[in-house]
């Protein structure tokens, strides 16, 4: 008897049911969050992975030419490099900043495990071209509202939110040698993994000394955890940029301030963030990879992103019996997907409309509306009308105050003013 | 600047909405017809594909293997294999027929040319463990409605069907040995491709009167098509059957007797047919595989389908002027998928009601409705009600007579008996 190959799976009907409820979840809060779907191509050339990693990430992948070809090619193990990729062809005639999604399937060439196979799908949600925290917490919310949508809550759920630098300039404070920093990094990736004697061992032997490191951790975590002070950095002063935001979006409870997150992937820039269930288990990771559309022959271009597979992502469903089945499943996947932009929001210029965008956009897309917002600076209405009027969006809402805001029809063309803000909602839908 | 491999596609968002209608028309019309998706993994073990096609099947195929591992892989060129060697691995518990389709991504390595991508999508539909014409036409069918649901009409799009076996009977008929029989075939296959004194002097080679061929297959087109007398063979009257099936469902414009198709693919046995625009380009392609299922280590299973690829779809759509862009693309996927069935359909036991069959699901799925039928030959009500419960239908239809029917409600519980047929969409819509 034929058998398909090891870490791989056949999706027999009731196995793709499961996976089209990971997929269709992913899709559908993209489009909410305002974010377009993208794809590559299932195979890249084989020097898109070597050129950041190095000719010993080969092991790791599957990697092949074609019969009589001399080209390299191998399956794509992540999607950030095709991304960067994509990104850096047509920067010029990119929005700014670009939003997109994806949900493809990639290869991993290891040895399968619970919650690790060679071929899996993952979903991966990405701002390019913002250098700003709201574009950190714009993604991070896509990834909370993900397990909302699931039913679970934040005794269960948080994000854990870090930054390289700032960790990094704490292991230079506490004696480690700038050549010795990427080490350093990579050491406390996997801290978690090692036991306490091989962790001392290897840390001593890069002049790090892990109790004051520890300590010093603590505090600067409580610090910013509390928004005590001044930043100490520019850094610092951005990490709590993305936690004031998380908190404006009604997401304070969803959040917190981990500084022994370092994340892997050598890519990664500033912020870095995991999604945790029960304060253990990463089920999402992301973070800033601001110089990666450059290394691929863009123009300098920050970027912030995440991905997050379906093997973890059903496992903990299932455990926390989240998985729908039989008549519910089958309804669930007949809801329409809100492909069309119901709302297109603008600010009109002052600060309280400004400080009231993302609890407007927070709130429509709880209440299942696909909200789509400005990012211009400008405040002249007749453009952005005109932009909302590109990407097909039903309504315009130009919040005038901290109050109140004006909807515009853009299918029948007319309009109310003064809808409180509570009633916009209702409005639209 | 790098680039995607050659043959491959990057989908931006615009091209990414647009692979999503050719994706979510597929998965709409298959569900309206019943069938279940499934899928299987993007690599196989490459014995998969040599087992039938011989070794020189690896020129045409990306394979590779894992570091450090010796089991040789490939890049699914068609799905047919993985789809015989699922069945066949759960043969025993998977319901008769098994109706499955899907629309995964497909690689060949061959030279990239207009309609022919090294990666492109494929959309297979298959009815597995059922040798009725019935099983054919249902196929057909519901390649026809994927046309009808772009708005393509019968001027345009037919659906040209033929048999091997009686086509190979003529080719006996007029001198071919049979140990010439498959160079026979596979030339006629190429037949289109070639100059006519090329094919003059292959066919020579092998005993073939071409001449006495073509008038041959003529007269037994002629008469197949207009359905005069008896069926020469059983060959003949499995054709005749397939015909008559599709002329019950109102699909007699859309099909046509046309015994120049033989398709290259060594897998068909009796029944094989394309889907043709204008009469000239093929956009998809199909037929009946009785033995592959038993050579990948199944029990002996009769099984049928086609396969449709986007590219050519998308080509033909695009020069018909049937694809929709803007708002208008945007709503059309915003559409509910009918993945819960609307109705299960059971004729009472009587004739009449047999008859009317084909012609009650065709006129449900033509209102949008997702409708399935029972494949038993008991008529014990109480056990084909449990059935329709099973797959979550909302309405049970028992077809009495040639006109009325019984409408059971299955979510509410109450029923509404002598339903005339032609009500029965409004009823349940």
């Amino acid at each position: 008897m034929h058998r398909n190959p090891k870490g791989t799976r056949d999706f027999y009907p009731e196995d793709l049911l499961q996976r089209r409820l990971m997929t269709e979840a992913w899709r559908r809060v993209s489009l909410l969050h305002g974010f377009d779907e993208i794809d590559g191509p299932t195979f890249e050339h084989l020097d898109l992975y070597t050129i950041k990693s190095g000719e010993e990430i080969v092991s790791q992948l599957f990697s092949f030419t074609r019969p009589g070809g001399d080209d390299r090619y191998a399956l794509r193990p992540e999607f950030t490099p095709s991304l960067a990729r994509m990104y850096a062809s047509r920067a010029r005639q990119l929005p700014s900043p670009t939003r997109w999604f994806c949900t493809p399937t990639f290869f991993r060439a290891e040895r399968p495990q619970r919650g690790r196979l060679r071929e899996f799908m993952q979903w991966n949600v990405d701002v390019i071209g913002d250098p700003s925290p709201d574009a950190d917490a714009d993604v991070i919310a896509c990834a909370i509202d993900l397990f909302r949508a699931f039913g679970m809550n934040a005794d269960r759920i948080a994000v854990h939110i870090s930054n390289r630098h700032i960790v990094a300039g704490l292991l230079t404070d506490t004696g480690v040698a700038d050549d010795h920093l990427d080490a350093a990094l990579a050491l406390l990736d996997k801290k978690a993994r090692m036991s306490a004697e091989d962790f001392q061992r290897e840390a001593a032997a890069i002049g790090l000394d892990a109790q004051r490191l520890d300590e010093q951790l603590r505090q600067t975590q409580t610090r910013l955890e509390q928004g005590q002070g001044e930043p100490a950095s520019d850094h610092e002063a951005h990490l709590m940029g993305v936690i004031a935001r998380l908190d404006a979006m009604g997401l304070a409870d969803w959040r917190r301030v981990d500084l022994s997150i370092v994340r892997g992937l050598a890519y990664y820039t500033g912020t870095v963030f995991e999604v945790m269930v029960a304060g253990e288990r990463a089920v999402a990771g992301g973070g800033r990879y601001d110089n990666l559309v450059e290394l691929f022959g863009g123009p300098p271009t920050p970027a912030v992103g995440f991905g997050m597979g379906d093997v973890v992502l059903s496992l903990v469903l299932a455990d926390d019996g989240l998985l729908p089945a039989g008549a519910d499943l089958l309804e669930r996947l007949s809801q329409p997907m809100p492909t069309r932009p119901d709302a297109f929001v603008v600010p009109s210029g002052n600060e309280e409309a400004e400080a009231a965008l993302p609890g407007v956009l927070a709130s429509l897309r709880e209440a299942g509306l696909h909200a789509r917002r400005t990012f211009k600076a400008t405040r002249k209405l007749g453009k952005l009308l005109g932009d909302a009027d590109a990407c097909h969006a039903r309504f315009a809402i130009i919040i005038e105050s901290a109050t109140h805001a004006t909807v515009k029809n853009l299918v029948a063309g007319d309009q109310r003013e003064d809808v409180p803000l509570s009633e916009l909602t209702s409005v639209i839908a």
